[in-house]
């Protein structure tokens, strides 16, 4: 088990990728030092731990940094091999299904969320996104959900996870991005988890949310939003200001 | 050993993402069927093997589908690690930069290289890509092969490959682009990988080219050539008689 000492992360508190590490981490019962980065004002650690990108999150283990969420936690898998239940399953060719839903998260869930969620203020407001792009982000987002539907019924085979009985390499991805997907429900008015149109995802969203890792990984709801709401706002005045 | 009737390859001749498996069948000497899909005819065989995104290459192993070309080379090197030496690295840390390399060639090289080739003259004959984009692609290749130069000399530590003494993950992933990063270079007038900006990659390029693995698994440079060529001209014709 590692000591505090042997384990520290920087990230942000809203950061989804920053979520994919902690939520990896509390899996797996590891205890680690928490440092919360100033995104405006990186410390001098986290550009000289990923001096290619200089993003969060980056994992520090004995020193050595580690960086790209979900290579964070591929290496919390294999490193901590022997903590908490294995998230990558043993056999290879689960192991490649796993792979394949997470680059499919990665190529259409994170990009339609950010479309819908990081910058669609600042774009709308300033003129490069459009109404009609935001549209085609909700349309490609409600599509990778309803692909996702029919992968979970496929992956879990009526067990609660993706991973199975337990949380896996697919639900951790997934699930580092729950909070900003229901918050751009409530942002933007459309429901993205449906209890008609995606019974099992909706299922295991409200399962997934009520892990004891989940509660110490994910940002808090109600402050996500009055986040998005923020940044929001200071886009519109920094664009009436310049008018 | 997989006999001939275990392994099928679902692939085109010119795609860089279907020489990556082909690379890793040749690294681990697993002999295997062949199958040249029509982009514009795809077989039925193709679109059931990869329902969710229909897409080039598929490795069938004993009639089971797997799909996106670094998945399919994580399977080959976990499925048959007995065979060939392995591509990834055992050290969870050394795993870690491996895929975090691979990670970056996806999102710095191979979305700068389809800048450049894939789709350029289609798209900048009807408009949608300027030929300041083309500029920047070549900004974004330089740039993102400087970084790689870099990485090389991090990751071989003075050895051939980045994967050390042998070919490894990052070689396969950057090796399967190479044939196109060179007809790009032809193309476009410009050089990628240069002997006084980038000694180490363009030592790396002509040592991975001779490597029997690469002759089997590359397509020819003459042939590329050629089909970037159709490609452009028929791009044009089929513009020239809309208008």
């Amino acid at each position: 088990m590692a000591g505090r000492g042997e384990l520290k992360l920087l990230s942000t508190w809203f950061s989804p990728f920053g979520s994919r590490v902690k939520l990896a981490l509390h899996l797996k019962g590891l205890s680690y030092e928490y440092v919360e980065e100033d995104l405006t004002n990186k410390s001098q650690l986290l550009l000289e731990s990923n001096p290619v990108h200089k993003k969060i999150p980056v994992l520090l283990h004995r020193g050595k940094a580690l960086c790209e969420s979900m290579v964070i936690v591929d290496y919390i898998d294999e490193a901590f091999a022997g903590a908490g239940p294995p998230l990558l399953p043993s056999d290879p060719y689960e192991r490649a299904i796993a792979r394949f839903w997470v680059a499919f998260i990665e190529n259409k869930v994170t990009s339609a969320s950010s479309v819908l969620l990081v910058e669609p203020w600042f774009r709308m407001l300033d003129g490069t996104r459009t109404r009609a792009e935001m549209t085609d982000g909700v349309k490609q987002m409600l599509a990778a959900v309803a692909t996702l539907e029919l992968a979970l019924g496929q992956c879990s085979m009526g067990k609660p996870f993706f991973g199975g009985d337990s949380v896996g390499y697919v639900d951790v991805a997934l699930g580092g991005l729950l909070v900003w997907v229901l918050a751009s429900e409530a942002l933007l008015g459309v429901k993205f988890l449906d209890g008609d149109r995606t019974p099992l995802l909706a299922a295991w969203a409200e399962r997934f949310a009520s892990l004891d890792a989940a509660k110490a990984a994910l940002p808090d709801f109600g402050r996500v939003i009055k986040h998005a709401m923020m940044r929001r706002g200071a886009a519109a005045s920094a664009l009436a200001g310049n008018n």
